[in-house]
């Protein structure tokens, strides 16, 4: 039994089906749709991608017709280890046990309410069903929208606005916006929102929704629509419901196998669970579509008698926001910081092509590594066309723990129309082995 | 005393100025610049790039500012080391003796004549006159234009006089085009090659060049242009003259501090000398401007009496032809079973982004892999926009000796406008570790 029907509960699905094809499985999602790509969703508000069929990987029926038994619109109420029996409630709103021999738990996330008034006014839009009704409305009408979050769902729900032709409003209380970078990339990520239009407001505070306007410090600003993009949790409810030990990130506990601590024949994997995160050297709750595939596939597996290990993270993440590529691995300086690890950091401001090179545009490079040894610990990068999948460069170094002086000399690509003959990851490495 | 005003040459001489600003820092190069990016000629021959100046990166002038005595248009003919004296040729003719206490040699590379009655009608395209001459013929005249030579170079060159209007044809003695590839992924670069429009002929054997023709295997072909890209040596001359050892490879063999073999105070760097391959485990002659830059740095460093090493090189180059990109690290499997080296090798194709994403093109990676082990030795790509920087990341792994399966749960960026939810490089590492 699959509970879940997207990237990790789905991979877990398919990989144990594959392997074991006289195995029942069975997946149950709440939702119509399976194997959707959550992070496609601010291309289809913005029309960048036309239909919501184009975001799904393999629908209810591409997976039955592998012999995976799916049921959607049926939500898993409770789970009892010990008997092995699951109770469900399909769409026509009726209730059923279901048992099993081996469980996997892939609830994924849940967004946090906005806790203001009026907050069931907001529109979400992690899924496909609330992307389409966003969707449908913003078609039906609308000249203002406010994006409640500026972490980098809500910049590129934001966007997606902005290319609508909505007029924009961010909202977040913090007095940055994309708290996964240092201020001082972060600074060039909120220069590119306002570069588009995006009105943002920063240290704000949210305090009601009302029909058609929200007010924010006091002030009542144009909301035809609310996006609510406020952050999310792991769903571990009905983990924790069913006595699986939920970590200090709210994720489930899992070992590199995917097994939930102390219980046989159990796993979990995605969004809903804690990862070991190589640099930090402890658990952390990463939500990523990434991780949810490789953990849902090592959860089929080992579910089938295999044996897979999943290595854990390392923080990489990487988006397109207003024209600027953004990614990061590693941990930033700020993470250094709350982790009591004392590092260095140096930032380049580079091209993302040989200067006489056309379309050759700005790209920054912060580094952070560890003082004495110069130790990659982090990347983070901001930049035009090009930029953000050399953070897999990075990852690569940081993963490997290597120096930035062995670094700075590394045998990397060069062409004009790719850098200059220095790539800017190797300009950096050099301005941090200064600082190390 | 530095002979040779390029990359690695001018490297060089700028560190030394830098770190030691009384050193009296000479520089000779027989043509009229220092600093220019070869790598960008065919973008100057297409007109992407306007201007030819576009490509100096620093002009003997700007050298001379800060301090380095420049003596461009001058030949060095020959160097005494026992009396540490060198003969030098001005642009008048006259000729000099110049006293020296150390010694950087970068003399560059120097193109491998085409052995054929004509030859001197082929105009070649290696150095900035050299280009000025060409693009000037090209905007005063001509139709068609003969491109001998199927190398990288010779792709760019074609694919540029295919931009200015030209009908071209691609001449080529070797069976396929690409040499730096596997026969199976140059096959995409000549699809490319074609596809624009080069008349690719393969296993052709050149007879002459007459006045607006050239003679491909008894069929004469118009050709009010004959380009020549039939490949390069290290120019290396000036050095065995002087008894510096020269290896196998042609180039002067240095050791990790670009220092000659058996003589105090000389160094060589760049193209002219013969560099350690990390994957061969044996020395070769790679002509790149990035070595050239990092070894004349190195030179710059250890000629002032600092402890710089040039860690070697893995074979990485990029370039874009016909709209492809292109690129390769580590060793082929060619190369492999040239070397006597046993390998396994796997080929995906994929797309540069998520399936439902606009912009999204093909991408072919082919990873060549020890058995057993499953140790990356080496990696081609070949795909439209964001495939070629890729091979970093491919370049990374192979220098950290990283197996495949490793790879394959290694934690990569992805977000939709950069790949699928597993990269293509992580669909190869799995295809890789099944065949290892």
């Amino acid at each position: 039994m699959v509970i879940g029907g997207d990237a990790a509960g789905m991979s877990a699905a398919s990989t144990a089906k594959r392997r074991d094809p006289d195995l029942d499985v069975v997946a149950f999602d709440k939702g119509p749709y399976t194997s959707f790509s959550a992070c496609g969703i601010p291309f289809y508000v913005s029309g960048v991608v036309e239909q919501s069929d184009g975001l799904i990987a393999r629908s209810p029926e591409e997976h039955r017709k592998r012999g995976i038994v799916v049921h959607p619109r049926t939500e898993v109420l409770g789970v009892d280890l010990d008997a092995r029996v699951a109770t469900v409630r399909d769409a026509t709103g009726s209730e059923r046990r279901e048992g099993f021999d081996r469980l996997v738990l892939a609830t994924g996330a849940e967004a946090v309410a906005l806790p203001v008034p009026g907050a069931e006014r907001a529109e979400p839009a992690r899924t496909i069903p609330e992307a389409e009704r966003l969707r449908f409305a913003l078609e039906h009408g609308g000249t203002s929208a406010v994006v409640v979050g500026g972490g980098y769902i809500g910049l590129e729900l934001a966007e997606a606005l902005v290319e609508r032709g909505l007029s924009v409003t961010l909202v977040e209380q913090d007095d940055r916006v994309m708290a996964t970078l240092d201020e001082d990339m972060a600074a060039h990520v909120q220069d590119a929102a306002e570069g588009v239009g995006i009105d943002v407001r920063l240290g704000a505070t949210l305090e009601e929704i009302r029909e058609r306007t929200v007010v924010v410090d006091g002030e009542e600003i144009d909301a035809d629509h609310v996006i609510a993009a406020a952050g999310v949790r792991p769903a571990a409810g009905l983990a924790q419901d069913a006595r699986l030990r939920v970590g200090d990130s709210g994720g489930i506990c899992v070992d590199d196998g995917q097994r939930c601590a102390g219980h046989e024949g159990v796993w979990a994997a995605g969004d809903c669970v804690e990862t070991w995160h190589r640099v930090l050297q402890r658990s952390v709750s990463v939500k990523l579509g990434t991780h949810a595939n490789k953990q849902g596939r090592i959860a089929g597996i080992n579910a089938t008698g295999g044996a897979a290990a999943f290595p854990g993270v390392i923080g990489t993440a990487a988006s397109r926001i207003c024209r600027y590529e953004v990614a990061r691995t590693g941990i930033t300086e700020a993470e250094a910081a709350a982790a009591g690890i004392e590092v260095r950091a140096a930032l380049i401001k580079d091209r993302t092509r040989a200067g006489y090179f056309p379309g050759s545009g700005p790209i920054w490079v912060k580094l952070v590594v560890a003082p004495g040894s110069g130790r990659l610990l982090g990347g983070q990068i901001v930049g035009t066309e090009g930029a953000a999948k050399r953070i897999d460069v990075l990852a690569l170094a940081v993963w490997n723990e290597m120096a930035v002086d062995e670094l700075a000399l590394l045998d990397l690509a060069y062409a004009p129309p790719y850098s200059g003959v220095y790539d800017p990851l190797l300009v950096a490495a050099n301005a941090a082995a200064k600082v190390a």
